[in-house]
């Protein structure tokens, strides 16, 4: 198998004493050593995010945290603020679990505005507003902040998929009822786990909602949490370990840190697509600080740069969907460096050199 | 951290190769290699399972898919078939989710029989029957194949838990609708991935199912696997790894063989508890073939003894619930051996003798 480093919006590159991490004898489950690592784990979470809400770590995709979301907290109306795949799937997900959902939508690489959430709000009318941070098949980032105060203004619960932004991007979860995110992309962790943090308001709400459901019930998780820090049901410890020591790292670098190395990152690829000749997919002033869109303005092929940049050790990321070809995208999060974003760049300015392309 | 031998229930003994393997770098989960991986598994399962059914690989743990099970196959009615905590616990999970339940029960220690579930059922009432196949609380082992004939002479699916059996007990998955289990127990790997093993009758009843929801959905599943076998959302890549380089372990081992060393464990443990004076607590005739309940009718301190057993580098698991103290529970699962069995019991033996108990 091709193993190579990964500038795609997610799975993104582990570290090594990450991935090794994994590599231990597992526990059980029921265990005092599982308390004090999972225990361990929720504190480290919540310093990094400077936050006391309840931090809950399941093992799913983020997808299924979203779609727990929506069971908790809505009983029967939801407004979804979507510019994407992700966003759109997010509305699809209530859906497919009988909800009244609303969407607004935002055209592709456009962002979603909060007069557009202000515009089609009516108070008192949503349990719940649920809008994409940041967009991973556009690279579009949601002014979430200002929207998350309309929401709350017009008594609806917020909550953010902040699956490829958070860890990286600097987001005051506070703000939020909950903040979905999941491990394989700016926490630069294997996939398999993901992140649910949720307010004292959302969890009061909980009370009132039916058929929530089990595996994603915050109130069946939390319930277990607070009795000995463990988990309803037997986790991925292999992937919590690797977690535990990600965090230590995450901590150690610090959260400003972190996400000022993702800013530079950011404007190091958004110069360099300038510079080529490229457009920039995302709507100016609503750009992701993890994931760069390049619009394909010079008509390269996506398909034969990225075979040769695997061929190279390397890999980014095709436009999503209808996108393919279209745009192309260069994720720059996790633990990659500023470093590793120029190496990347290099390589296919020597590509495309050698192609004639510029 | 401790880690000691793992005879308990699940999580189990996890083979360094196996373990090793998580540690490689992750791949895209939208790549070639993916599609080969995650084919390969499905492919590979289906071989030892002797079985075309549909397999689908899922990153949760098996309450996840036991869930999943109930929301794909069930619009109105489930009759639950349960005799301990985890059928129980399946019987909760359709209330939690809105179905109207009814529940069979067998007493703590029994088996759920054939003749109780052609009492309850009425032809054409229940559109599934779930039932619990190994009983990880008590270790009992219920007549699943009976209960199935009964199940589908009377219009219904049937779907069985076999979380703590499949892939070591012997079971024609050929014989269900839904088989679900779990990746930490029988298959000796790290927890979570969940597998549900789907029959086309159960697929075709799906259509008619409304609210199934996303993440445990098995269209959205099954749709994107026929596209290109990959998972409609990020799968737990690390554990992937772990499940191929386990397959090929289970294949070349055999099923039949698999087997036939858990019913040796099983007998090791069984003899050895008779003959110090124990009980059998799972009712005669239907006894587990991974796990065995002795009860504690020598009255000797479960917590006692397993903490010395951890000082030496082995845990063994005490009852369950309200069965603390009053069982003890010797998991035989996964890859462990007879040999491994006989020195668990050696060192019990000489704990105890130590104590004066014999």
């Amino acid at each position: 198998m091709e193993m190579p480093k990964l500038f795609i919006p997610g799975p993104t590159e582990v570290p090594d004493e990450v991935r090794l991490a994994m590599a231990q004898p597992v526990i059980g489950h029921r265990t005092k050593d599982m308390t004090e690592l999972y225990g361990g784990i929720v504190e480290k979470l919540q310093k990094l995010f400077n936050t006391n809400h309840y931090v809950m770590v399941i093992t799913s995709s983020g997808t299924g945290v979203m779609e727990g979301t929506v069971r908790n907290l809505v009983n029967r109306t939801v407004l979804h603020g979507a510019c994407g795949a992700f966003g759109k799937r997010w509305y699809q997900i209530s859906q497919a679990n009988g909800k009244e959902a609303d969407l607004v939508w935002a055209d592709w690489g456009k962002a979603v505005k909060p007069d557009m959430i202000a515009e089609k709000i009516v108070k008192g009318k949503y349990e719940l507003v649920a809008v994409t941070h940041n967009e991973t098949s556009t690279g579009v980032r949601n002014p979430t902040d200002e929207i998350a105060k309309i929401a709350h203004e017009n008594d609806a619960l917020v909550a953010i998929d902040a699956v490829s932004s958070l860890g990286g991007d600097m987001i005051d979860v506070n703000k939020y009822d909950v903040v979905v995110s999941s491990s394989q992309k700016a926490f630069a962790l294997p996939p398999g786990l993901a992140f649910a943090i949720v307010s004292e308001a959302a969890m009061e709400k909980t009370k009132s909602v039916e058929g929530r459901g089990y595996y994603f019930d915050f109130v069946t998780l939390l319930k277990r949490y607070e009795k000995n820090k463990q988990h309803p049901t037997t986790p991925a410890v292999s992937l919590l370990y690797a977690l535990d020591v990600q965090l230590d790292r995450m901590l150690k670098e610090g959260m400003q840190a972190r996400y000022e190395r993702h800013v530079k990152m950011m404007k190091i690829v958004q110069e360099w697509a300038k510079k080529r000749g490229f457009a920039l997919f995302a709507e100016e002033g609503y750009r992701s600080v993890t994931v760069t869109t390049v619009e394909n303005t010079l008509g390269i092929s996506v398909k034969e740069l990225n075979d040769e940049l695997v061929k190279r050790g390397m890999r980014i990321s095709n436009g999503y969907g209808d996108l393919k070809e279209k745009t192309f995208r260069i994720a720059h999060m996790g633990e990659l460096t500023p470093a590793d974003i120029r190496g990347l760049l290099g390589e296919i300015d020597e590509i495309l050199e050698a192609k004639g392309v510029y």
